[in-house]
């Protein structure tokens, strides 16, 4: 195996040292953040950092990093605490990608990609229309992150609509029903398929699939 | 689409309303996160939250809930500090799954489940010898997130040991190599390609594949 302690890591050149560091903790999740400002313009940009929170109540968090395009995601979100989390599928992860781009401030990601805003009644900031997964949250809290600046935001899931073909009996998304992509770094993308569904495990069980089936209560 | 408002989530059995919220969020990283505590038994425990934080200096973050079986990684983060993140692969994700049973407190869910434990110079925590991205951590910070009572936890990277076959010439790591998996909610299992890796976004250019090159700086 290679190796790189800490300081081969930091004389990386600095592309190569994101490119290995972003990229070694694995299959990120690849969602839009949609947000709207006071005049109404709509903001949307790619983020491959939102985690699963708890369930009850549903909570997910999402890491912000304060310098860069994003900040208008956390200004916007500081403004009004609404925010959508929109999945990232096969069709339109190009345009996705492109709201990385650092567009002017006046300018809405959403006309510069293509991209589809969708308003819905009883949640301010818009879903991406494209998406078969749309969620409508609400800022709850945010932690700044001491050690390098980042900001870790949690939101709580008000609102889900979501593709009917992608729902098991038991409620359990098949996100390759829809070709939802997964990120590798900040810009490698797989469509994965899923391979295996696993039973809850159990000290003196080996593990069971349940890929055609349901998790037993 | 079928929607679902808080009411509605909070009305289903819990173990849908768990399925659907643990994954409409999308494709979770798999890692395994090794440990070791005072008597020096050795405790790994599989997490799909772990998150890229920043690569100067090297950060990751992952959310732990207090109340399950992975207490054993905390109590044994918070004594010494050390902790290792590891990959999964398809060739191990059966045994990665069933660490996360609820084993009697002395037992080492290595032992339990075939895991290798790799000890290595310079690093207190062990490595799984099966896994392909090895990275040596040290425990930076804790954040308990007040609306649930998870703890997001922050390390840095010290060691990173990682097979030669995965690294392009930039440095990014292609994780379909070596078949490593992506998660789906607390058990379902894909092992992805990679399909694409897009050119860094700019306002005038459209998306540029550059999946056999690499990026221009």
């Amino acid at each position: 195996m290679r190796y790189f302690n800490s300081n081969a890591v930091e004389e990386l050149p600095s592309r190569y040292r994101a490119n290995l560091i972003n990229t070694i903790t694995g299959y990120k999740s690849a969602n839009l953040v949609g947000t709207v400002n006071r005049s109404g313009r709509a903001n949307v940009a790619i983020f491959n950092s939102v985690v699963h929170l708890g369930s009850n109540p549903a909570l997910l968090g999402f890491v912000l990093r304060p310098l860069t395009v994003r900040r208008d995601t956390y200004r916007n979100i500081s403004e009004n605490r609404s925010f959508t989390v929109n999945a990232v599928t096969q069709e339109i992860y190009e345009a996705a990608h492109q709201t990385a781009a650092k567009f002017e401030e006046n300018e809405s990601e959403f006309e510069r990609t293509g991209l589809q805003p969708l308003f819905r009644e009883g949640h301010m900031a818009p879903f991406v229309s494209e998406s078969p997964i749309q969620l409508g949250c609400t800022y709850m809290n945010e932690y700044p992150i001491m050690e390098n600046g980042c900001i870790f935001i949690v939101g709580r899931i008000d609102h889900i609509h979501v593709n009917e073909s992608l729902l098991t009996e038991d409620l359990w998304a098949k996100l390759d029903e829809e070709q939802i992509v997964s990120i590798v770094g900040l810009d490698g993308y797989a469509a994965p398929k899923i391979k295996d569904r696993l039973a809850y495990a159990r000290p003196d069980e080996s593990a069971k699939s349940i890929l055609h089936g349901a998790q037993k209560v």
